[in-house]
């Protein structure tokens, strides 16, 4: 095969993974054929195989995008001042940025990607891995809260953001699942959970 | 075939249904083959095709069984009284109590029936009706505490439900995926974030 420039390499590879993404989303890891991404992608087997050994490498390079996006989501996220809680419920819709923002499909490739590590030790590492970033980085903010009087301090800080990132994947399930994607309802329910009288919690 | 009486035909089917929910947690929905659930069920083809015609009609089995879990930890949760919001957090702990309690591999299954609902109308439908059913019971008890002053009421009582929703599936996420299951860290980060001031969310 003759060489190729670096850009067109790229190009090629993204075009590939772009098929196979669609295919996933429509019919899911395991029903998708790499036939099925040849056909979607237009492209021969050698082009593919170039790129991808087998269909667990673009399972693996598509589940690595996906949580690529979701990463992002928490690294976009301002933690120098936090004015109030509202940052609290902000962080948890910062799935409503981009990339994640508005795309059901980034959350069904998302619960993909879960039921996927529950049979792959590789990406149940890396899954792992991402999930103990964010966990620092909601951690570090509710830890800022605590130390202004916004939180009780007598919890851990990492107990409150556990709490906060469930509400993220229960968020994400929400949209993929059902199809519900009303964040301005979402953040009204939340406020009222956050707003509910101190005392009345035993 | 013989005639057999109808507590061995339900033995039987339990055994195959028993040994398919073994190789689904083991290997997911499409890495498990029909030959893999007779083999675990030590039976003959001929005895599992007569209560099932195909693996897509167990995985429906499956599936509606672990909704049906599901359906049960809300239908156990008494609404009569709720004496404070303490009440909210058991009920999103519900997923604590039997038949759920304790089990990772439920959790599991649960994943595996939001990705399989991606692709299957019939199970994404039961799966809506089930939540639709838990969403009824949580909203009631919301607009109890609504009524008693414990949560602000200017906010309709469904979309506060939603977000408590999203926290069970946020748990049984946390649960399945990451092998977290301290439940007395996560209750506590709940109780921190329920008892913020209220001052503080504007």
């Amino acid at each position: 095969m003759a060489r190729m420039p670096k850009e067109h390499l790229e190009a090629r590879r993204r075009q590939i993974l772009d098929a196979a993404r669609r295919c996933f989303i429509r019919n899911g890891f395991h029903a998708t054929s790499m036939q099925d991404v040849l056909t979607e992608a237009a492209l021969s087997a050698g082009a593919v195989y170039r790129y991808f050994e087998s269909k667990d490498d673009i399972i693996a390079a598509t589940a690595a995008e996906a949580l690529a996006e979701v990463a992002s989501a928490f690294e976009a996220h301002d933690t120098t001042e936090p004015p109030d809680l509202d940052n609290i419920v902000d962080l948890v819709l910062g799935v409503e940025r981009l990339p994640l923002s508005g795309s059901r499909e980034s959350a069904q490739l998302l619960v993909q990607v879960w039921s996927e590590a529950l049979r792959s030790p590789s990406l149940s590492a890396k899954l792992k891995e991402v999930m103990a970033q964010a966990s620092g980085v909601v951690g570090a903010l509710v830890a800022q809260h605590q130390q202004r009087g916004l939180l009780p301090a007598d919890v851990p800080a990492e107990h409150v953001a556990d709490v906060l990132i469930a509400l993220i994947d229960g968020f994400l399930v929400r949209r993929a699942v059902y199809g519900h994607a009303d964040s301005a309802a979402f953040r009204n329910g939340m406020r009222a959970l956050l707003s509910a009288p101190a005392q009345a919690v035993r």
